[in-house]
């Protein structure tokens, strides 16, 4: 079976979206790139500030009420439909809640096959990231660094904190065979 | 049955995106909006520029090719397994085909309750927003603006021309019941 | 003397942006266009969120701090000195001061021959188009829609409210002569 | 006497701007940054395309025509102005034409205590980083890599190949005493 679906896990400023467009430019067929972002843009604006929807907490705490939750539920099943229906997909995203994040998309992705990748970043430099950015609620970085890779299993994790964005997707295209 | 799915349809700078999010604001549960712009996004950035995906044209012309047509074929089952799974969804595309476009989306919502609206607005008035918006190649509102309705069947038409898109997004609304 | 600076005052999403694209789009020679969001986002990040530099009330309010202050007054005077080095300007701001901030402007720009616009828009509606935008804090366009235009003396006013973008930056443009 | 500007001159990709985010944060007093993407976005949409302004070409050639010359000399002017006038700025630049660009900046910038700043970064490298950041023409990292270095003095050189934007930040800000 072909892999059609990757799945890049990782805190905010990890480089996760720059992985991804660098996939789309290295693998040989054209992949769609997706993520949190692309969900949290189609939302409306009033979900983006209030409990029911996503919070951005001044220390960069990020929580997520039951309205946002099941918009997203209904986002993964989407994206797994697509994935069915023919367009290779890279999808990065933050496992807030670690192994529980995993196991939902499990159950919407069963019967494909999807390489999970772990996409690591020392906090201290994910945090400098987060700064040179300058479009990101401080205290994300490092406050996610860790958190959303508990209790998560990969096929494969790749670091940024030492290695370009660029030779992290060679070394991921490489393992689709 | 609840309408659970909005389908705008109308040329570049007809104001479709406006109306989107105004809907998103005066709807009282939250609905995800997304469009032919998010697949745009989504696609690897060699196929916005290339014959394979889809190109834009200095005189506004947009062509789109066979890679391009695949992945957007994928992307609209994606958003009807969205809705299925209970995400209330506004979609604005641009039916460059026509009627084709609209069929092709029929197919993937079958058993679907949706809403057709045509996103309407004067030719030369598109093309003048077109050039305030500073974001678009020059062009493509006035080549659009009538092509894109050409055997288009809807339940409910809005004009921009001389109505704001809170106003229309009412109207929109009010025809939800 | 020909006229080569241009100043449109107006309230958030009045149309200041879209006229001034507009005109360097019709008038003949190539005019630079800049702006108060020129300027926030020359700011470090912590300026932008904090009392010292600008915040964004939820309500819409608007406050400026003593260190923004001292910014804006050596970047307006920044402008005047690329005016006189030969670079025709158009300039979009909001007089949160009314009166006094376009005496701001009146000391920095002694000498040149400055053609003063104010952009008008219907309070509603203006609060209309910044729900359809979705980028700007609710509730700035309402509050700063009159507030702005006390005591300021114009040569000329242009109301977006039934007039579009490019039919009011042609009237501006036919009054340089 | 106090140093008031840093300029910082380096190859598209080589991370000038990162940098600039982090000097406004690590830096005590509030900075401006400014740059040759502030000027390129303030023109009109027309000189952003055409041989009188400038153009990307395919493979991330740079051509800057007379009338984008003309706007950016008054443009350094005012910036000049800006500065002694009491705004602390960081102007991040692209110098096509290597020392003259730095000459036509000294001329503007007379009397004025300058940081000179090199931002290096291995040209393959930057390519990848552009690849990864997905907004820019491809080929320009590579292009302007070396070439913009020719002949141009620093006070201060930083290489973002294997050292971060916040590292190199610190190391600026430690220069200016």
């Amino acid at each position: 079976m072909t892999t059609r679906m990757i799945v890049l896990n990782g805190g905010s400023s990890s480089g996760k979206s720059g992985i991804a467009r660098c996939l789309q430019a290295v693998l040989p067929q054209p992949w769609l790139a997706v993520g949190v972002d692309t969900l949290v843009e189609a939302m409306p604006a009033t979900l983006r500030t209030t409990g029911a929807g996503i919070e951005f907490a001044p220390d960069g705490a990020v929580r997520v009420g039951p309205e946002f939750d099941a918009l997203q539920a209904a986002w993964m099943t989407g994206v797994a439909a697509m994935v069915r229906a023919g367009a290779p997909t890279i999808v990065d995203d933050v496992f807030l809640g670690g192994a529980a994040s995993q196991r939902r998309w499990q159950q919407v992705l069963a019967g494909l096959d999807v390489l999970w990748v772990g996409v690591r970043c020392d906090s201290a430099v994910a945090a400098g990231r987060e700064l040179a950015r300058g479009d990101r609620v401080t205290g994300m970085a490092a406050s996610q660094a860790a958190v959303v890779h508990q209790g998560v299993s990969y096929d494969l994790e790749v670091d940024t904190t030492h290695t370009e964005s660029l030779t992290c997707a060679r070394t991921i295209a490489a393992r689709l065979g």
